[in-house]
């Protein structure tokens, strides 16, 4: 399918955009994104950032591996600043390309902040992140009337090791969290959670490389998933949906593992 | 500029696409977003889907508006959902087209029952909500390490009148929460986290029309907010930031009102 880019209503001429990749499908990146991609003269882009998305890039541009993967090898946060304001001061365009939205869990502040310092200017190109990926492969709104009307984004990791959260109001009936960088801290949040008076039988599912063709989602409880994950071998990233179930005809997309919610 | 739309991981074949229609800048629509506009027969869109948007919808397909508005004349619910049965019934290619994303306070549920009871397929393509757009405007991260490890999507309404939440989490120095149809909600979420014992020097910034040509930024703190609303005159949807400052950039490519915080 062939077609021209709509006019844009912002203008995105900054030396340095800060654009979000999405969750992976290459279909979930923006207009804007895309066209900042193929406009770009240098893309310095995390490991998280899906394969479908890179090769938009033009042959062209200069592309830089930086950044995090998971707990993986990665980048020096300062050396990726200081490269960001190298290539900008040396008057290329440039495109910071981070996974899903880069304002959600993306460090942007730090880069922000080094770009400021040098004068530079930048833009935000927001991008679909994970926790929206993952409802739609469950087939489930993140919020709904008469059960949530707040959805909460958390980490499971901070700074500090285990990230620490208001688990008392999170263990209440109906409560809807994507909880990001949640595998590792899965007995920890469980634990919280419980500890604070969550109902065992709390729907969790977990979705696994969510929106990429093989995305996975295991379907489990807040009493099981940490076991259930040990198990499952989930090997790409993955985000863990407290309070929610996927519905039936999200099996008909996905590869889904059922378990008996006790 | 022209370009060929990448192939795409997930089929989009389902005959109802749900459909996020982004904040407004049709920039900010997806690809799969597109291609689903492009090929669709119906698309029943909300009142809130921007013009840019709209105008992207081919000549040849039917265009529906249904649903809210913020305060405005709406649709029933009921309506809509046989609506969208009984067009996808006749063997139309649907597009349900919604404001943002349409698992963030789109009352998806309704409409995906409504579909699972006549046993017809859909699929969801997530968008970019006005959260993100207004961070962006902001240029700000929504997430940011040693200030939030969790982000709040929340409604200042729900069904039973000014939705309830938990103020006293919320009040804590550092929280960031986006405040979804907020605007008629601030002098009761002032008063809420202000019993909680929040700072009224909290920065607090409302984005009226995120993303769009006549985005605006009012930017103030919890203890002056809603009075600077009063006085700004807002008509269009608006959000509120909770714990975020604009940065001094955002000040070239947007209309911000500056308030001394107290």
């Amino acid at each position: 399918m062939r077609f021209t880019l709509p006019l844009f209503s912002r203008r995105r001429s900054a030396p340095v955009l800060f654009v979000g990749a999405g969750p992976g499908d290459p279909g979930l990146l923006t207009l804007s994104a895309l066209r900042a991609l193929k406009s770009a003269q240098v893309v310095i882009h995390d490991r998280l950032v899906g394969d479908g998305v890179l090769a938009l890039i033009p042959r062209r541009a200069r592309r830089i591996a930086m950044g995090k993967a998971g707990f993986g090898p990665s980048t020096a946060q300062s050396e990726i600043c200081a490269r960001l304001v190298a290539e900008a001061q040396g008057g290329q365009r440039v495109v910071r390309l981070k996974g899903g939205d880069p304002m959600i869990f993306g460090r942007l502040d730090e880069e922000i902040d080094a770009l400021d310092a040098a004068g530079l200017a930048w833009d935000i190109v927001p991008g679909i992140t994970a926790a929206a990926a993952a409802g739609a492969a469950l087939g489930q709104s993140l919020t709904k009337r008469g059960r949530n009307a707040s959805l909460r984004i958390l980490t499971g990791h901070d700074m500090a090791g285990f990230a620490d959260h208001d688990w008392r109001a999170l263990a209440r009936p109906g409560q809807v969290a994507a909880i990001y960088m949640g595998k590792k801290a899965a007995r920890f949040v469980q634990g919280r959670l419980l500890m604070h008076g969550a109902d065992p039988a709390t729907p969790v599912c977990v979705v696994e490389n969510a929106s990429r063709p093989d995305q996975r989602i295991l379907a489990s409880s807040l009493g099981l998933f940490p076991e259930a994950l040990a198990g499952a071998n989930l090997g790409g990233p993955a985000i863990v949906m407290l309070g929610l179930t996927a519905r039936s005809a999200a099996a008909e997309i996905t590869d889904i593992m059922q378990q008996k919610v006790s």
